[in-house]
């Protein structure tokens, strides 16, 4: 029976449910712009933003090792669905849809595949600024994408940077109200977010309760909206959402179209890939607070599952959603029940305020995006990177231009292949230091920074990377420097504190390195070689050919080598430590 | 005037020319035989091989870093010319040998334009077993190709394991006296490698003598084929070299055919890329012995100026051959002058001895070649290299596997996606130790390897890794886990020896640590964190926002934290060091 139950069951409280049922309610009342609004970044009509909202939300209860992650429509996950159906060129609304439910079918089907195949660890290997600039080039194309709702011009077809030679050329076209409308809604949101938690403080509100009204400003938008629209009897004056079915659609299984999957499948192989990184990403902000472990083959299954339901109800591909989750957590959560309850509240909706969305404007649907996507450009994570690092900063940049230029799939294959690189290339240029002992002490440094001291004929080499075949010839030649400055060396010791792992080519060049100075009459040696290290190389021949000595430590290997005198070293830099 | 000179020629003294001329004798009588042969596996005329030999060894002179190394017709350089050409299906002879220097050409420009861009240290980007595997999977790929000449068979017009088929069901078509011929000479040089040595040893010759000898038997055989072709007046009854044209082509740039150049532009990258790595490595393997600094630059400008030489006699992509770089070593060359010899003796079998050529039967050619390519299928480095890591004997089967299914390109394309994924990965299982002091030193050690003392409420944990975006998370998790098992703890020390780069994902997660850790009140400690690693996590705020302190030490930590008494640690696995 236990192991029926989601993990999270096992620790549920009675005392869990109200928090859970409050958390769903605020996150209901943010999950219906959001959904609607998605949807028709999609391309989709937008109450299927609701039924995203629904299946995948139980179902990710089911398997989840969050408890706080709000699972379903999210603006990048949405944006890069939009751009694998683009190419499609489908013109039927019907099989548009249909389209982009198999893709969600895809991308649950590769999900569970790599869970089932342990995968989790592979969200390693897209890096921090690589993620920041991909998802800040993302917002920068969905924000161009809302541009001609927003200004209630039609779309031109274009998309990215050459959409907006066509969108300036229509200005003139622009529908006056609804700009005004979308404008005066993004001024709101813009501005608020600014000063709103401030000034309700000011005016008597607590800060958990301003920041609560301030989350609610975008349903309240949408409210006042429709309101003006049904008011002032402008439905027919600009794009509104129309009339939406009512009630459930049906579950059924997406139909499989061959063609369809061969163009899809690289595309749902990057939609998965990113919304499973986002989603880990997000969970991991949340995981100190709540003290589960975090575990990414779970995410993974969960994640796999919600994207089959969004599928089985007819929508589009979901993930994890930042600003949601953060809400969902303020606003007390304490398990993936508070999503089962937003997502009962969305389908209340869904069965009896259809009518009501029916006179909601679209352009206040694009501010409402452009709003959230804003938040997501990341300005202050690129100064922080370029004062950090220039290189890494420089790959953010890059895979933020390579996505507005090139496009999402390309930007991220650029960025992570740009990270993979450069941090093979940083482990190419390895650092060797010469080191003598802090006396006083069994402590070996540096002995340009360190005030150390040394001994003649003995050269102590402390090789700070490991040894692989990218630089194990780099390595090779500055041994060969250092050995040349000291031409009276007559015992080498490679002091190994920094090596965790000496792959073959590396082992192959410290066998010609002991080769080439037993020819020349240096003894080489090891020191603080660790023990996983030296089980490795019992496995080679180098432990029996070494003409020196194994010392456990560099003291050790101080103590027996080079002649007594310790000769006091010139003091190097001024040691700030 | 000394700027001029090529870089060797400084230090050249009159002694050294009698060795050069030996060596050069040596190697021209190498040089021939391996010529003709390797120029029928580019698919051109045999003479094609003697041109090749010529202006290449005068003009790597100029530039050459590397003493000893043989410059000219290459067997797995060869191939990849041949699988180059393959595709533009050139029914012209005339026309293939022109395209067949245009890649030569490209080749030079390309490997002269990374000589400028001094991009010589990206030889390094190719570990050790996938350059082993490649070699050994385009070995079999050659003797493969070889089979139908050595048996007087037609080629079928497939390539690799799909010539074999037709292969077998033409034996009965095969030509008794090629087949006869290619087979005695076949099995006369593979059973000579294995017992000539030691047989001419003991009928008297110095083991210098016999080596000499055995490295003559190509040549000798050669001769001794020829003579018995013309003896029983068989040149019609089998395939023969046939009528060369005397002297020497006339020097001239070949022919820029754009269609040609955008075909043929990715595997003039592979050739150069290729022959660039094993030219670096021929070298390497010399340098010790001639105590010379390789410079990988001058390399890459030394072989870019050979192949453009060989561009301009018309022939094909050219590069260091390993046997005769062997032969020319041991019979004493001491400068690039033994190579400028050799050609020498080879433009004058070209002006007087083409007559002879005419009656070489091409199957005597074909077995020189397998017998030459058996020796690089790298079984014993494969044994070697299973012993020490599985995980790069797998990466060398795979990429021998790939070259052999699906050719030389992709196969090392394999074999370097491969190498590059695999040490991400190895750097994302970093090993972290929970280490304590070695009692009477000042030395840290692993509780679990290791009789060391520990302290009540201190943790010291060093990481085993470089900090990066691929082990950033698992880091965290491992030290969650480690905090989980010592419940007690109040201060965590990181021993950062093995840590010589920390990037931005990693600081993220450092700070996000700290954060985690403050509110659980641990402190957070660094020790040993090397100067370079410090002046960069200064560019960030996790030194000022640390709970708490950065120790030049474990000593220094041990002894400021934790409650005094040490308790000594229960003994761990008996120390074998």
């Amino acid at each position: 029976m236990k192991r029926l139950l989601p993990p999270w069951a096992a620790r549920y409280r009675r005392a869990f449910l109200r928090d859970d049922l409050i958390a769903g309610l605020v996150v209901a009342l943010m999950l219906i712009p959001q959904g609607l609004a998605y949807a028709t970044l999609v391309g989709v009509p937008p109450h299927y933003g609701l039924y995203a909202s629904l299946l995948p939300a139980l179902l990710y209860a089911l398997f989840a090792s969050s408890s706080v992650l709000s699972i379903g429509p999210m603006a990048i996950t949405s944006l890069l669905a939009a751009s694998a159906l683009a190419p499609l060129a489908i013109a039927d609304p019907l099989q548009y849809t249909a389209a982009a439910a198999l893709l969600a079918l895809m991308c649950g089907l590769m999900l569970l595949a790599a869970a089932l195949l342990r995968l989790g660890a592979i969200a390693q290997l897209i890096s921090h600024p690589v993620i920041e600039g991909f998802v800040s080039g993302a917002a920068l194309l969905i924000l161009v994408s809302q541009l001609p709702p927003l200004l209630g011009l039609p779309a031109s077809g274009e998309s990215g940077l050459a959409s907006l030679p066509p969108l300036v050329l229509g200005l003139p076209q622009a529908n006056p109200i609804a700009a005004g409308l979308g404008l005066a809604a993004l001024a709101i949101l813009v501005i608020s977010r600014l000063i709103a938690v401030p000034a309700l403080v000011y005016l008597g509100l607590s800060p958990g309760a301003a920041l609560t009204a301030q989350r609610l400003l975008p349903i309240i938008l949408l409210g006042a909206g429709t309101l003006v629209v049904i008011g002032a009897e402008w439905q027919r004056a600009l794009a509104v959402v129309g009339t939406l079915p009512e009630g459930l659609p049906a579950l059924r299984v997406p139909a499989w179209n061959s063609a369809w999957v061969r163009d899809l499948w690289p595309a749902a192989l990057v939609i998965s890939l990113l919304g499973f990184v986002e989603n880990i990403a997000i969970a991991q902000a949340y995981v100190q607070r709540t003290r589960e472990r975090l575990d990414a083959d779970a995410e993974l299954r969960a994640l796999g599952a919600a994207n089959i339901g969004s599928a089985l109800m007819g929508a589009f591909p979901v993930s994890g959603s930042f600003s949601r989750t953060v809400v969902n957590a303020e606003a007390g959560a304490q398990s993936p029940l508070s999503g089962v309850f937003a997502a009962g509240l969305v389908l209340l909706a869904l069965l009896f305020l259809t009518d009501l969305f029916a006179a909601l404007p679209m352009s206040l649907l694009a501010a409402l995006i452009i709003a959230a996507v804003l938040q997501l450009i990341q300005l202050k994570g690129l100064r922080q990177a370029w004062l950090y690092d220039r290189g890494e900063a420089g790959a953010m940049l890059v895979t933020a231009l390579s996505v507005v230029v090139f496009g999402v799939e390309t930007g991220i294959a650029v960025g992570v292949g740009a990270s993979l690189v450069s941090w093979i290339w940083r482990s190419s240029r390895p650092h060797i230091a010469v080191i003598g002992r802090v006396p006083g002490t069994e402590h070996f440094r540096n002995v340009s920074r360190f005030e150390v001291e040394t001994k003649r004929g003995l050269l102590m080499l402390r090789i700070d990377d490991n040894l692989f075949f990218g630089n194990a010839e780099r390595v090779y030649e500055l041994i060969q420097q250092r050995l040349h400055a000291h031409p009276d060396t007559r015992d080498l010791v490679l002091a190994m504190s920094a090596i965790s792992r000496i792959d073959v080519t590396a082992l192959v060049m410290l066998l010609n390195l002991n080769d080439e100075l037993k020819q020349r009459g240096v003894r080489l040696h090891l020191a603080e070689a660790k023990g996983r290290v030296l089980d490795q190389l019992a496995q080679s021949s180098l432990l029996e050919e070494l003409t020196g000595q194994s010392y456990l430590s560099c003291e050790r290997a101080f103590e027996a080598l080079g002649d007594g005198a310790h000769s006091p070293q010139r003091p190097g830099q001024p040691v700030s430590h």
